[in-house]
């Protein structure tokens, strides 16, 4: 574990992990995500700002998984899971660059972790064959897809739920 | 694509694809659940019944990534990702031995899927060290951790979603 500030990348208060040297597992990209935003910049700041837009994003799954969508035309709402390809996976304390506060990684959505994994819960518009026309999604054109899952009500929505450092938060 | 019923584990009315030839991306397990339950038929049916009853599971987080748990117990409930290590990935119509009926891999949450994540949103009871006490898991003991991720209500809490073939379902 070190604590440096670099050019490549890593600012003042961040910390790395030595990344292991071997992986335990393997994904396959099961389709692309389809965006407006071709640069980082141009992303919305979160799914909520997306959301809140109403920004109309398609999901492109491979042919060869189609069979899998049969039913999922009776859902309102998914999680998509994909891979944010571009993120450096060693940080676990970082500093966000619009808080400006170093915040363990497991305490942030940022992309920046060991399994650069995202999770967005989506409203789905509708399914034309293969393609998934969804709003609440604020990633890169081109981001490869990893999963669709229904949303449970009963399992996944808490509405009482709590951050306390983003609610008591004086940087936002 | 192939349809049929042979005796490995593909029941009838179930479809598996082929599977790609490459992985596209890697993982690494940051650590390991432990539960109560070492065999699947001991599991709770859903994270909801496991939330009913209260059962504490733990996370024990590899000492590598513990860095990153700053900041995490401000969290009331967190997004936990886990690999279901044990699940075919080829199936993407399948019949959930609960339901009796073929449904879409991605319009179900069964663990078997092109990528085997699970995503489980838990209550965090307590951080010690880099072990994490929660409720809210129903996977088997040892499962692979893949990554910790606040809840935040204002994108993850859909109190109005619907799964339409789930409650109009009439083989529970």
């Amino acid at each position: 574990m070190t604590e440096k500030n670099d050019p490549f990348g890593v600012r003042e208060g961040e910390i790395s992990a030595a990344l292991p040297e071997t992986f335990d597992a393997s994904l396959y990209f099961i389709g692309r995500i389809r965006t407006p935003w071709k640069d980082r910049k141009d992303c919305p700041k979160n799914a909520g700002q997306s959301r809140a837009s109403g920004t109309v994003c398609t999901i492109e799954l491979d042919p060869r998984w189609a069979p899998g969508l049969k039913d999922v035309k009776t859902c309102s709402h998914l999680v998509v899971l994909y891979w944010m390809d571009r993120s450096r996976r060693d940080l676990v304390v970082q500093v966000p660059g619009h808080y400006k506060a170093a915040r363990g990684t497991f305490a942030l959505r940022s992309p920046v972790r060991p399994n650069p994994i995202a999770m967005s819960v989506v409203q789905l518009v509708k399914i034309e064959g293969n393609i998934l026309s969804v709003i609440g999604l604020d990633c890169l054109d081109g981001t490869p897809l990893l999963d669709l899952k229904p949303y449970f009500v009963s399992t996944d929505a808490i509405p009482e739920a709590k951050v306390g450092w983003h609610a008591d938060r004086n940087d936002a």
